[in-house]
């Protein structure tokens, strides 16, 4: 593992690039890759299966957003086969380019340091591959703060015994607090890592934001 | 919910079984019966089908033991489909009263209080009905210590993302601090509950034993 100075501005994708070209090696990118994106896909893939072998249709796909990546996947495996469903792009408060990019019809960077309780959602700005598939796909963005995603840490812990980290648990929490009506709809949560320091979960389930 | 005082010595069985003929209601007992054997040995079975799909045959099943409910039902469905696997009873340190039991002969009992981090598994003794049947179909018993339990929910934790609670992590924490030896073997390990206050669940993975 190489790590780099988030806080201080290094980029890592340059860093990472150069690492790539001095060693020979293959850039496995986090996002704005047609296979990554297939392949984040095939999350949506199961859902579709899944929905259908339980004789439900979902209304409603609540995905954890970043760069872009998994919901661009997601979103087209889900619209190929279930187009009426809605899909939903969900961030981090402070981290809603998406969001807003949904809003402007262009690519909206996020201001400010690269930091934040959701680590595993902070890239800069929609990804050039993935930005268009979400606003062509997506129903729209919804933005969660960081209380209301210690709670549905806290929920995950709770009733579903599952460790989420903060950035997996952004849909969950979206669902949790309302940032749209799921009442009476079918609605997958899509909760993508449970990779937290102890410390921080140990916070999460016990004290809150 | 009706409590009882359990370091105060209040026979909780005793408690029940008088609300339950006070108003007319039917006990469901927590181990020591038929139905509840044979609905605990599901798990059985779903081990001989997920172990089958995926084209393997466990050389031993690990299994949180109380009062042996649980562990006579999985063994019952283990050995009617695979008499070779070996099936083992899993007890938390000063509760190891299956152990013991199957070392003697005869249902022993724990020495008093009954209270322990592992609060699942605080039976007194063996059941009547289950004890004869874990005897005649168990490999053996295994017992846990505290620090072991602590470090099976660290390891749920981090490596499978699963909460677990004291007494549903034993299994896990004997495959994990070696009481048996699986090294080349296939082991299936039973997690058995994640019902644990967020305190204690954030000392065991911030602190440990």
């Amino acid at each position: 593992v190489v790590t780099y100075d988030r806080q201080g501005g290094e980029d890592r994708v340059a860093k990472t690039e150069g690492i790539a070209a001095e060693r020979g090696m293959t850039l496995i990118p986090p996002f704005d890759d047609p296979n990554i994106m297939a392949g984040q896909g095939t999350i949506g893939l199961e859902v579709v299966e899944q929905t259908q072998r339980h004789k439900r249709r979902p209304d409603a796909v609540l995905v954890p957003c970043g760069g872009g990546g998994l919901t661009s996947g997601i979103a087209t495996a889900i619209k190929a086969h279930l187009p009426e469903t809605e899909v939903y792009a969900v961030e981090p408060q402070g981290f809603d380019d998406t969001t807003r990019s949904f809003a402007s019809g262009e690519r909206e960077r996020n201001q400010g340091p690269e930091t934040g309780l959701c680590d595993a959602l902070l890239a800069p700005q929609p990804g050039r591959l993935t930005f268009p598939i979400n606003q062509a796909l997506c129903a729209g963005g919804l933005v969660v703060g960081d209380d209301e995603v210690f709670a549905a840490m806290r929920a995950a812990f709770a009733q579903l015994k599952l460790v989420a980290e903060p950035g997996g648990a952004v849909a969950l929490a979206a669902a949790l607090s309302g940032k749209v009506d799921l009442k009476g709809r079918v609605a997958v949560i899509v909760m993508s890592g449970g990779n937290v320091d102890a410390k921080l979960y140990a916070r999460a389930i016990t004290e809150g934001a």
